[in-house]
């Protein structure tokens, strides 16, 4: 019986994770005896437009091992949107390349926007007749998908961001001086506040440890009711440290991030992170230090939540199962069943019914000044940062891996987007 | 035999590693059985000036263990230097509070400015034919001191530096688009480019891989050839990697921290890193992304360099020696014996003779065009990041310590400065 193939993509911004789902995905395709060849997008979708295929034969057993463990997309990555208004012709192409290279099954890795393409995908291949399963596979650090209890790539990203908030935490302890002294850190979030909230971890319950602010998007930004917060602890302290989530709104609901004015009028670029720590600095005189972690926080392999690399590496696997039974238009999905020990299991979700949806804090995550989250959002958030796995070390450095991907034959003209 | 007390204090900005050296000196002092009590300052000198003493009697063996892996300074620190100007009232006060707790050693931990306060304390001791021993402990994240292959504390914030620029250039790789992608990592460093210097470790010799470019404040900053190299490595690779020193200045000698001018002209008040990823966007059009891990980069407890942490232990131990043994005015340097299989010891050095000098990258250090640095550089900080020494960790967060400091009881009216 002729094996069909299956082709595994990842679109969006990366995870220190995302890979271990890909890892997980050959692994399970080829211990099913079911697929042919397990090949990977070039790029994501945008890699599938264009016949950018990798054949994945050439990662052995260790190499899989290596992939798992390196952060960033070792396929690439894009951030693309199926076009809605171009007559299909998007929509044709793939089709073409998936008959093209005999895909049978499209693993499709991504966020909201990349669960709307997996039932947008369905949704075609029913409406054509055609064969093709396509299912998704759950993946941000924005943990804001519908539908699943937390997202591949959330906990890692979350443990390093605790983590780098109880140490900078500690330093700026140490640096109290006579004039009161502030650290801002900028976490990434332009939507929701998850990641800023998971630096609350790092205070571990105790309202005098770092951070003693925490700013997220759901909450809109008070000034002079943190501003006289900062002041508060500060002159209880000697210092204070505050998490700014990059997306926090003022009550207008404008960006902070878009611009700001200095005390001569002047617009100053630059993230919300340094806008706030400005007006710390401007209305209450203090000194401050701001951090922007940026990719440093979804890529620190280094620092991995076993758990969330268990939970990246299961959904990999089990989106296999799915497609293989022809559940098509599904993703795998994490279910808590308990959360003091923490157990989760995995679920099939529609993803037409999460598409485009956006999970936002609850409003019992966040607290009601506004200006801190919830034990609730803490006693949800340990589990998903819990458990190490160090990567082995080269030379002081993690031993990660790098590819040089042989691209598969071309059988189609060249995608004229 | 009655036996004198002991005065440990540290000053300036803090390691991951400082408190490892504090932890040594307690043992240190401890284990000779020569001195009375280990006090140590709250706050480097200006807690001696202002008598905030704490008896480390409290802290036992494990609490000390605890000490040492915890990042930032567990003393508090301070920047201040002892006046020139003051008519000699800051320094009759030292020896006063020296006197009132029968204080015989004095150990100084910080970078230059604090070598040369060890200089001028030990003059002053001799001067008034006082038995104080005064010794320092070098330490700073910028690895400028004269007189010491290397400063404790330098080891774990470039390990640090380098895991970050290598996971963030492998997270930029995968974000590859058909625009171009720029990366920009600012690091510590106002005068000196050593931690600037240490992220192209990240590379491993490879040219293609990130940092492409380390912009260095011993190099001037030549914006068209800066931008011109930026140009090529995209045109190569389709992204581009950068490290830049906070302090790196134009051919004319000014900071780009200072201010840079927006295509409007204008003032931009930031950092260097942001004036450059700004400028590759406005003249080339490239996206960019950016990072500034401010005091992440020093207070990384939970990626320590084993080396670091070995050496800062070892300066702390030996200045206890050099104390006893009553050589006064010295500091506890580091010497290379060998790179590979790296070998060191510690060697006595004059502070006197090394007190306020600053220690740059030499010239065979940093590359010809100023965009880079050389192997030579990294054959010297190759070893430096060395050695795996993980924190324990409880909840998915380093283990780290927390004290409640006991005040010793005062002697002295209270200090005017």
């Amino acid at each position: 019986m002729r094996q069909q193939n299956l082709l595994y993509a990842h679109s969006g911004g990366v995870t220190a994770v995302i890979n271990a789902s890909a890892a997980a995905v050959v692994a399970a395709a080829r211990a099913s005896g079911r697929v042919g060849k397990v090949f990977a997008a070039w790029r994501g979708i945008v890699g599938v437009l264009e016949e950018a295929l990798i054949d994945t034969a050439g990662l052995d057993e260790a190499a899989l091992v290596r992939l798992a463990r390196t952060p960033g997309g070792a396929f690439g990555s894009c951030r693309f949107d199926l076009p809605h208004d171009d007559g299909g012709a998007a929509m044709d192409r793939l089709f073409a390349v998936f008959d093209a290279h005999d895909i049978g099954w499209l693993l499709y890795n991504g966020g909201n926007g990349s669960m709307d393409a997996v039932a947008r995908i369905q949704a075609e291949a029913a409406r054509r007749g055609h064969a093709l399963v396509c299912v998704g596979v759950p993946k941000t650090v924005d943990n804001d998908i519908v539908g699943t209890d937390c997202c591949p790539g959330f906990g890692s990203a979350a443990r390093y961001l605790a983590t780098s908030m109880l140490e900078a935490g500690l330093d700026t302890a140490s640096m109290v001086g006579s004039k009161g002294s502030v650290f801002v850190m900028e976490v990434m979030g332009r939507n929701t506040g998850w990641l800023a909230a998971a630096t609350a971890l790092a205070a571990q319950g105790d309202p005098d440890r770092a951070p003693h602010i925490v700013l997220v998007p759901e909450a809109r930004f008070d000034e002079a009711a943190f501003l006289a917060r900062v002041r508060e602890i500060v002159e209880r302290l000697g210092y204070c440290a505050v998490t700014v989530a990059e997306g926090i709104r003022r009550p207008d609901g404008s960006l902070l991030m878009e611009k700001s004015r200095d005390a001569r009028g002047y617009v100053q670029l630059g993230g919300a992170g340094l806008a706030v720590a400005r007006r710390i600095n401007e209305r209450l005189g203090y000194k401050f230090h701001w951090a922007i972690p940026d990719y440093l926080q979804r890529s620190a392999g280094h620092w991995l939540s076993a758990t969330d690399r268990a939970q990246a590496e299961a959904v990999g696997r089990v989106a296999v199962e799915y497609a293989l039974a022809g559940q098509g238009g599904t993703m795998p999905a994490i279910r808590r069943l308990q959360d003091a020990p923490y157990r989760w299991d995995v679920v099939a979700v529609d993803t037409a019914a999460v598409a485009n949806l956006e999970r936002s804090l609850p409003d019992g995550f966040v607290r009601a000044d506004g200006l801190h989250v919830t034990t609730a959002a803490c006693d949800y958030m340990r589990p998903l940062i819990e458990g190490e796995i160090p990567p082995p070390v080269a030379g002081g450095l993690p031993d990660y891996g790098r590819w040089d991907w042989a691209p598969v034959a071309r059988r189609l003209a060249a995608w004229q987007a």
